[in-house]
C-alpha cells in the first residue's frame, strides 16, 4: 500500500505506529476511483504509479489508514484529496458497506495479499469520480484504464501485493468483471 | 407498488401483461431516493404521496417494472425520470448488487409484502439525487424526511403494503438505521 | 443457462411460457455450489457438465426460473436438489441478497451474458453444500473444481453465454477471486 | 463491547493494548448468532447476557477484537466458541463481506454507537449456529429471540452502547427486519 506519512503525526508518533504495527491489525481503505458514463455505469477505474511498499514503483489504488478518531467517510474523502488533488469531486457511496474486506500481512503466502510493513484491515470501496484529478504528493501519474482493458492478467502483471485481487473483487462489484 | 401504466404498451399489452402477472413473477425496482451531504452521507430520505395498488393514496417509494430487453441502469433511470423529473440528477450507484431482493405476494401473509395485483420480486436500491425534484404524473407530492424521522413506528404507520421494511432495509444500508 | 421443463407445466405451458420470454424479463436464479473447509472458507466451486441453451454440452453453474408465487429461498433450494440431487446438504445462506446481478439477453452483445431464449435477470448466490452430490437429471456429471484452478482464463474457456462472468463475481465475494 | 480479555496477553499487554486505543481505531467483529428453519431462513436471535464496557449487564451480541496476525475467519471462529462454546457448530458465511461496518466512539454522540474504552471499527456478520450453545466465561445466559419479537422497540430498550443498530441492521440482512 502506499504511505501516509503525511500528517499522521497529528494523531501518532512515527515509533509509536511502528510498535503498534507489530502488534495490532492495522484498519486501512482501498479506494478504486471510477469514472462512470452519465447513467452511472463504470467507464474505466484509476491507478495510480505511486511507489510501492517494497521500494519500486508501480501501479496502485488509493490506499490509507483510517485515523483515530475519524470517520471512515471523512478517511475516504481525506485520501482521495490527498491522491486525486481537491477537485477531483469524490462521490463517496451512500452506504460504507464496503464490496470486500481485504486481509494484508506481512508473510505474502497467509492471504495472498501482502504489505511487508503491517498486518492490515483493508475496507475496499469504489468511489466515482466526476472532476479534475491531479495525483499529488507521491504518486508521479495517474491513469484512467478502460473497464474492458482492466484484464485479470494486465491486473496481475501491474500491480502489486495481491492489490489485483482488490481490483478485480471491485469490477465484479461493478459489473464489468 | 404505484402503477407504471404510462408506456408500458409500448412492450405489452395490458390484456398480456394480466395474464402474465398471473402466471410469472415479475421483476421489480423498489428505488429510495436520498438527499446527500457533501461528504456523501444520506441526511433525507424522498417519500412519494401516491396511489397504493389498492386505491388509497399513501406515502411509497419509488418503484416500477423493468421493460423486457431493457437494462436494469436504464429502467433505474426511467422511473427516477419518471417519478422525480428530468432534472432530479439522480447518481444511479456505480453497483447494480441490490441492498436487499422483496418479495410481494398477492397473498399478504406470505411475506408480509403485498401487491394485489401481482408476485413481484424487487431489487432494492437507495439512490442519491442533487438535483430538482418535481414529483410527476401520479405521484402529488414529494417529501424529504430527515432520516432521524423515519422511525420504524413512522414509516409502519405511513408505507402501505410492507414498503417501510424496505426502507428500514434502506436505512440500515445507508448506516442511519 | 440450463432448461428447467421439469415440472414448468404446474405453472405454465410450455407456449406460455415461450410468449411470456417473448416479453418480460424472466427472474432466474444463478447458483454456484461451494465445498468449504471446517471454518467455512470455501475450497472447491462445483461445476455441472450440462446441455447449454444452443444445444452443445458445456461446464455450467445451477441455474432455473422462480416460479409463480414461490419463495426466492424455496427455489434455490429446488434448483439445488434439481441438479444435486436429495442429499446434498445445502447451506443457503441466512441472508437472500444476492452477491450480484446478471442480465442476459437474447442478443450476446448488450451485457456480455447471452440466454438466446429470453431475458433473463439472474440473482447470483453462492451456496454451501456439506453432503453427498448425486447430478441429476439433465446434468451428466459434477465437478469440484479447486478455487486455485478456478482461474479467469480456464473459466471463460470452459463455461458459455458469459457465465464465467459470474463464477468470477463468485469468486471475489468468496475472498478467492 | 464484551471485553476480551482472556488470552490477549499472549499478543499484547494490558498496558499496550491500553495505549493503543487511544491512539488507533481497534479492529472489531459484531456477530448475531442466528438459529434457522431446515430451508435457511432465520428464525431466532442469539443474545447474551454479559456485562457492558460501562460496567453494568445487559443483553448484548458476541464482539471481540481481531489478533494480529489472525484471520478474520479464525477470529470468527474463536469469538463464537468463546461466548458460546465448542459445540455451537456455527455456520461461517462462505463470504467474509459483512453486512455493514460499525464505528463505535468513546464520544456516544458521533454515531450513535458508543464504547467507553476506544474508537472501534466493527464488521457485522449474522453467524447460523446448529448445535448446542453454552454461554461460557463472561456470558450469564444466552437468549435465543424470535425473529418476530425483536422489535426496534425491544432491541432499543435491550441493548446498550447502540448495539440495537447493529441487531436491526443484521435483521434487514436476514430478511426479517
Amino acid at each position: 500500500m502506499t504511505a501516509d506519512t503525511d500528517n499522521a503525526t497529528a494523531w501518532l508518533s512515527r515509533e509509536d505506529l511502528d510498535n503498534a504495527r507489530e502488534r495490532l491489525p492495522i484498519v486501512y481503505l482501498n479506494i478504486v476511483p471510477v469514472r462512470t458514463d452519465p447513467h452511472g455505469a463504470a467507464t474505466h477505474i484509476g491507478l495510480l504509479l505511486a511507489p510501492t511498499p517494497d521500494g519500486s514503483f508501480g501501479q496502485s489504488i488509493i490506499t490509507g489508514r483510517v485515523y483515530y478518531g475519524e470517520r471512515l467517510r471523512s478517511a475516504l474523502n481525506r485520501h482521495i484529496e490527498k491522491d486525486l488533488g481537491p477537485v477531483s469531486l469524490p462521490r463517496v457511496p451512500a452506504s460504507l458497506t464496503p464490496f470486500g474486506v481485504f486481509e494484508y500481512f506481512p508473510d505474502p503466502a497467509v492471504s495472498g495479499l501482502h504489505d511487508p510493513r503491517q498486518h492490515a484491515i483493508a475496507l475496499g470501496y469504489a468511489v466515482p469520480v466526476a472532476g479534475d484529478c491531479r495525483p499529488s504528493q507521491q504518486a508521479l501519474d495517474l491513469q484512467w484504464l478502460p473497464v474492458a482493458a482492466a484484464t485479470p492478467d494486465y491486473l496481475a502483471r501491474e500491480l502489486g501485493g495481491g492489490q489485483h485481487l482488490v481490483v478485480l473483487a471491485a469490477l465484479a462489484h461493478l459489473g464489468v468483471g
